[in-house]
C-alpha cells in the first residue's frame, strides 16, 4: 500500500496563475478548550478561523497543518492550561508560521462564550453570558496580539426621556419641578457593547476588566434573575443613567483613557456599541477605532 | 450519447431497509415571485422547503420534480400573478401530489419579507418589514392551508412599572396622586409576534388585516422614521398600554374571535409572542395552540 | 422601603382575556453546566427554552422562578454532577410543575455542542463536533423526555454514479467491467443527520451510541485532521458506499429497531437527514417521524 | 401641543467626553427597492448599514435623517430606478454629507439576494440565486465605490482526486493508462466564492459580469433543476476541473486582470473564496486583497 511519503504532493506544484494570496486557512473549527485563569479553570468552546499567507510559487497551502496545530493546544491545554485566550492565540500564530515553512503571515481570530458569576441588586448570584474575542497577527516576525468582550446590557434613550419631559411639564405646569426630580419615561432596549483593545508585548489584560467597563458604560448591567424589587432597581438605575450609543462608547473610551494610561501610544482600541431600538425594526450603532494616544490626547 | 431514458434510474428502485418516509423533499429553496395583491402587485422572496410522502418500496423520491414545480409556478406567477401567498401554497400542494404519483401526502412551508407602507404618528409614511407565513397539507386527498405573520412592534411591561409606580408613591407621598396619573418608567423592548390562521375552504382572510391585529395587541406599533414629537408620542402611548407577551397574545385572539367568528369552529390558530427583554439576556415567550371554537367559548 | 412581599403583584391579577395559554416561559437562556457521564466529565454550554402552561385566571406567568429553577439546577450541577442531559431535562420539568403551582403542563428543550474524540484512518485522534439535543413534558402529571444528536458526515449521491457510470461504459465499452469494479465520481457533500429518541422509564439510552448510529448510516464520518492516506481512504470509502438522504435514514430505523428492540412498542423516534447539495443551492431532506412499534412491523 | 421646534435637542448637546467617533449610524436596515437595469427591472430587498463620523462637540448624530434619507430614496428609485445598486450608495453616501452637515465622513453598506436565469446543461432554464454587495465612502469630498458579488458554486479537490488515482494505480497497474484518462473520484462540495471590485469615477462594471467571473473559476456552477443527464455532465465537468480555493481566487484575478485591465491601477479588488469541505466539518478559507495594479504585475 502507498503511505503519505509516495503519494502525490498536489499543493506543492506551481499554479497556474502567478498570484500570491493574501490569507488561506480553514474557518468555523469549534473545539472545547480549557483556559487557566487566575482564580479558576475555565472551558471554552471557541469558533476559530486561522491563517497564514501563501507565496505565488505554491498551488496549495498545507490545510492539515492548521487542524494538527489546533488539535495539539487543545490536548496540551487540558494537561497544562494557559493563562488566557489572547495567550493561546499568540501560542498558536507562532506555530503556524513555524510549520508553514513558507509563510510569512499568520492570522487566528477566536470567539467564544464566557459566563461570570454576578450578583443582581438584592445579592442573588447568576450566571451572566459574555463574549470573549481574541486575535493575534504575526507578520515578518512581529506579533500584535487583541483580547475582546462583548456585553450585553440595557441602555435608556435620554433623547426620549427628555422630549416626554417636556411634553409633561406642558401639560402639568404645577408639577414641573417634581417632573425635574422624577425619571420620566423613554423608550429602552438590548444593548450588546464590544471593546477590543490591543496587548502590548509586556503587558496584559484581564478579560473580566474590560467587561465591567463595559457594564460601567450602558445604562445598566442586567440579570438573569430579578425578584420585583431587583426589577424595579434596574429599571429606575437604567432611567437616572440614560445614553446614546454615542454615549456608551465615549464612556467606555474615557475608562480606557485611565485604566490603560501606561500602555504604548500605538495601542489599538475599538469600541462598539449597537443598540436594537425598541421604537424601530433597525438597530443604532457608534463605534471608534484608534490608537491609545489619540484617546489620550482628548481627540 | 446516452438520453435520460436509458439512464439507470435508482430513485425507482427497491430499498435496502423497508420504511416509508413521512417527508422527503428540499429545503432551503429561495425565489423571486410575483402575488397580485387587491390594490398593488407585491414582489417576495420566499424561502420555500418542501416535502412528500415515500413508500416503502420506493428507495428514492424524484427532488427534481420538486423544483420543476417550483419554476413553473415562478414563471407563471410573471404572467397570471396569483392572488396569494397561501394560494400559491394550495396550488403547489396539488402540484406535489399530481406529479410524485406514489406520494398521498404533500407539504410546503414558505416564509417572506413583506412590506407596508405606514404613516407615523405626524403623518410620515415609511416602508415597514414584517414576514409573510404560508403552509399548505394535502394529506389523503384534504387540503389544509395555513396563513401567517410575524411583526416587530414595542412591548411595556406592566409589573415593572407598577413596582416602580409603588416605590414612587412611597418616596413621594405629596404626588400620589399625581403619580397615578402619568405613566411611570418600566423596561420596554422590542417585540416579535406571530400569528398562524387557518383558511378554510371558501373562506379567505387578507395578511394585512393579521399584521394590524398583532399591531394593536402590542403596546405600540414601530416606525422606521421618528422625528422627536413622534417619539415622544409612541413611547407616551406604549406606555399607557403595558403589555406582558401573555397579553399580547390573548389581545390578539380576542380580536380573532371577532373578525373571524364566522368561520368553522376546527379553524386552527397558533398565536405567539416573544419579547427581547431589555433587562435580562434572555427572552420572555407566550403561545397559545388552539381551535377557534376553543376561542369562541372563552377558553 | 418597601420589600418585595409589600410591592404590587400584577401577575397575580385576572387577565383582561379570559384565555388560558399553552405555554408561557423563556427562550434563548444560555447557561454552563457539568454532566457526569460514565468515563469523564462533559462541560456543555446549553441554549435552553422553557415554558408552563398558564390559567385563564391568571395574568402573568412568574418567569424569575424558570431562571431560578436552572441557576440551582447549574450550581447543584458543579457539586454533584448529573448522568445525562435528558435526566437534567426531567429534573427541571418536575421543578416546573412544583414551582408553578397553577400549572398542569411543563415543557423544556435543549441542545448544546458536544466533543467525542475520534481516530482517523491511520489513527490520529481528533476532537469532533455534534450537538446533543434533549426534551422533557411533564403533562398532568407524567413524563415523557427524549434524548437527540445532530451528527454531520458526508453522503456521496449513487444516482449520479450510476449514471456517470453508465455514460462511462457507453463511452469505453472495452473497459465496462472494470467500471463495474471501481467507484466512479458522483458529487458529495456534507450531510446532517439527527435522531430523536424517546426514553421511557426505567430505561436509559447512550447518546454516544446514538451518534455512532448516525455516523454509520452516512457514506462515510468525517473528521477534523485527515493527511493524504487518511484523505484517500475516507473519499474512497464514501464512494464505495453511496446514500441517498433517504437511504440515511432508513439504515438509522434499521439500526434503532435492533439496538432498542426491547423498549416500549410507543417509544417515539424522530430521524432526519439534510444533505447541503454541492451541485444545487438547495438542501435535500427525508424524515420518518413513528413508533418504534412501527418500525419493528417494517412499516 | 408642543412642536417639534420647541423640544429640547438633547443630540445637539455637548457630550460629556470629549471623544469624536469613527462611524455613528443605523444598522440592519431592511428596504424593498427598484433597480433599473439594461434589459429589465429588478426588485431587490437589501440589508442597508449605513455610518456619518461624529465631531467631540456633538453628543450624538441626528439618526433619523438616515432613514428619511433612504425612504426618499426608496419612494425616487419606484418612479425613476437607477442604474445599480453602487450608484444607489453613491447617491445615499452624498446626501448623508448633505444633511449631516457637521460629517466630513459617510458609508453605506449594502447586501441582497439576486436572481438570474440560467440554463443548465440540457438548456432548461431556472432562476439562481445570488448576492449582490455594494459599498460606498465619502472621505472629505472623495468617494470610493465598490460592487461584488457572492457566487455558490462546486469544488472538486484535486489533491484526494490525484491521491485516488495514485493508489488505484497501485492497484490495477494494467489499467494505469486508462485511470490517467478518466475522472476518478474525490470529494466535492458547495463553494462560496465573493468578489468585490472598486469602480472609479468615470468607469463601470456589470453585477452579471462578476457572476460569470465567478462561476468560471469554479470546478462548476450549480443548478436548481438537474434531470439525470444534466447532473452526470455537471458532475462529469466539475471533476475534470478540479479546484483547490486558492486555485479559485487565483482563476479570478486572471479574469479580472483582463477583463479590467485598463482601470486605473488603484483599484481595489477584494476575492474570497470558501468551501464548505464535505470530509471535514470545517471549511476551507482562501483570500487576495489587493490593487489592480498588483495583479496586471503578476504578483
Amino acid at each position: 500500500m502507498l503511505g503519505n511519503e509516495k503519494l502525490p504532493d498536489i499543493q506543492a506544484e506551481k499554479p497556474q496563475s502567478n498570484y500570491k494570496l493574501t490569507r488561506v486557512g480553514v474557518t468555523n473549527v469549534v473545539k472545547q478548550i480549557v483556559v487557566k485563569r487566575p482564580n479558576k479553570t475555565v472551558f471554552l468552546t471557541p469558533t476559530i478561523n486561522l491563517f497564514v499567507d501563501l507565496p505565488a510559487t505554491k498551488k496549495g497551502s498545507d490545510m492539515s497543518r492548521n487542524i494538527e496545530i489546533i488539535e495539539e493546544i487543545v490536548e496540551k491545554s487540558t494537561m497544562a492550561p494557559c493563562s488566557g485566550i489572547e495567550e493561546l492565540a499568540e501560542n498558536i500564530v507562532k506555530l503556524l508560521i513555524k510549520k508553514h515553512t513558507y509563510a510569512s503571515y499568520a492570522e487566528i481570530e477566536m470567539h467564544a462564550d464566557y459566563f461570570l458569576e454576578r450578583e443582581n441588586p438584592s445579592g442573588k448570584r447568576s450566571q451572566e453570558r459574555y463574549v470573549l474575542f481574541s486575535r493575534a497577527i504575526m507578520d515578518h516576525g512581529t506579533i500584535r496580539k487583541m483580547l475582546g468582550v462583548k456585553v450585553t446590557g440595557i441602555t435608556v434613550c435620554p433623547c426620549a426621556m427628555e422630549t416626554v419631559r417636556s411634553v409633561l411639564k406642558d401639560k402639568y405646569p404645577d408639577y414641573a419641578k417634581f417632573l425635574n426630580e422624577i425619571p420620566v419615561v423613554s423608550h429602552n432596549q438590548r444593548n450588546n457593547t464590544t471593546i477590543m483593545v490591543e496587548v502590548p508585548e509586556g503587558y496584559s489584560i484581564e478579560a473580566n476588566d474590560l467587561i465591567e467597563i463595559a457594564e460601567n458604560a450602558m445604562s445598566s448591567p442586567t440579570y438573569e434573575i430579578l425578584k420585583r424589587k431587583d426589577e424595579e432597581e434596574v429599571v429606575y438605575r437604567a432611567h437616572t443613567n440614560p445614553k446614546f450609543v454615542e454615549d456608551v462608547v465615549r464612556d467606555v473610551l474615557k475608562q480606557i483613557s485611565k485604566k490603560y494610561s501606561n500602555f504604548p501610544k500605538d495601542t489599538l482600541i475599538t469600541v462598539r456599541s449597537e443598540s436594537e431600538e425598541s421604537i424601530h425594526k433597525h438597530n443604532a450603532f457608534a463605534e471608534r477605532i484608534s490608537t491609545l494616544g489619540e484617546i489620550l490626547n482628548n481627540e
